[in-house]
């Protein structure tokens, strides 16, 4: 009944899927996983989150005791939507949020370490990076699924072409993006771009958590009727935002939409010149 | 005809004013002077800067070498608009823009030494710190203007109650601040609310400059027809935007607009309360 979930693209390993769509999240350890089930349980009950807002998060059914995946016995896991089940080739990219991906109730050496990590990658200069992604772009080319360590030196030119490239059909080439299914993905009035901009509209308003080291994950390809989703997960560093926006997150979010907005105009350019 | 500026609230000593409206900043040392000229050069000449964004800059007109204030000499200066000038007991707050007001490409150094300044003021928590401010309140009470070593220390509900007490007309004392002024200083068509996020539009959009280290002015009082203004002062650490929006910046004027939105709405509903 349970497996390993084919599309996982980046995080720890250790979950689990069945065939009911779910996603079984083992609790992380250090108050991680405790941080992350009280996340959930604030979120879930909070009458303050608009209906609009909830679709960006995935459902949650509660925590459950499972037999581990590497059989080191029973342990607590998050029950969660999965979010790609009911997909056929999905097409995913984990985005982690925030110029500074540590909280800053840490402790000094740990905010030290990550601060040095953030600037090693493009978190500093973009406000987010590229955790992982897989890209399917046909039966005969099948994926592009670039290894953890490829993606980890992703620069500011790297996280735009891949940007591009998720959304082309010849992603595992090495031929210029044809990012043909630009319009598909991230236009339109449900598209990528429109619900990141739905989710900026909140972050410019909300003032309830703070999503620290939280992550965007983008998902297309066959079934949920065909259409991309945007989706935040990952809660084990959210702190209350005490009043004051999370501007961590939402600038980062800022240049993400820019960047997916300039492959959407220069596509549809594009489509226009040669048409 | 040259004279210390009666309003400056943050920044290097050192300033000059004539009465003919301009302000003359002598250029600083360690290449930060010549570089702040090159900004004025580079951003006076730029085609892409739209009309309705330069009313947020002080006019440049060059530079000039004028005796020091110092009497230490010929000093080359920067020529400028005088933001405050024609202006009867003008309200001025000067706010330090940025999560990090040191730019990457600085030393390691530099950096460390920076980011440290930045986790003990409010920058990292709001996006922002205030560097000085004076309020005008009455004939009889006079300015309220704290001591930069108390400004120093600000909290961030210190940085919300200050946003109050700049438009109260009893700053100066310890009275909950009346916020008597909200309305026709932060609120209305062309109040500091609106031209914040016409700068936030701008700042949405732009990839041309990342303004590291540069302050938000906000100013008011008697004269230019009796407007509010907000405007943009020091670019000693402007750099290239490289394609990329200032996440930086504009993470913290998220932040600043949805404070003094806050202060607006409530101010409003407190008024309607009691009419």
């Amino acid at each position: 009944m349970f497996k390993v979930p084919d599309h996982q693209v980046a995080g720890h390993r250790g979950p689990l899927v069945d065939d009911s769509g779910r996603f079984y999240k083992p609790l992380q350890n250090n108050e991680r996983g405790t941080k992350e089930v009280a996340f959930y349980t604030s979120f879930s009950a909070n009458s303050k989150i608009p209906t609009h807002v909830r679709r960006y998060f995935p459902i949650y059914h509660g925590t459950q005791f499972l037999e581990s995946s590497d059989g080191s016995g029973m342990h607590p896991h998050l029950v969660l939507q999965d979010i790609v089940s009911n997909r056929q080739n999905p097409s995913v990219m984990d985005i982690k949020m925030g110029s500074r991906t540590c909280y800053p109730q840490a402790s000094e050496d740990y905010i030290t370490r990550c601060f040095q990590k953030d600037r090693e990658s493009t978190s500093v200069p973009l406000g987010f990076k590229i955790c992982g992604l897989q890209t399917y772009d046909s039966e005969k080319l099948g994926y592009w699924k670039p290894q953890k360590d490829v993606v980890k030196k992703f620069t500011s030119e790297d996280v735009k072409m891949t940007l591009k490239r998720f959304v082309s059909s010849n992603s595992s080439s090495d031929a210029e993006p044809d990012c043909l299914r630009a319009t598909k993905v991230y236009g339109g009035s449900d598209g990528i771009l429109a619900q990141l901009l739905e989710l900026k509209a909140w972050f410019e308003d909300q003032t309830i958590y703070h999503f620290n080291s939280c992550s965007i994950l983008m998902v297309y390809g066959q079934g949920v009727e065909d259409g991309a989703q945007v989706k935040l997960v990952d809660f084990a560093h959210v702190v209350d935002g005490e009043g004051v926006i999370d501007h961590n997150f939402l600038g980062g979010l800022c240049v993400l939409i820019k960047f997916v907005s300039d492959i959407l105009v220069s596509s549809t350019t594009r489509s226009k010149t040669t048409a």
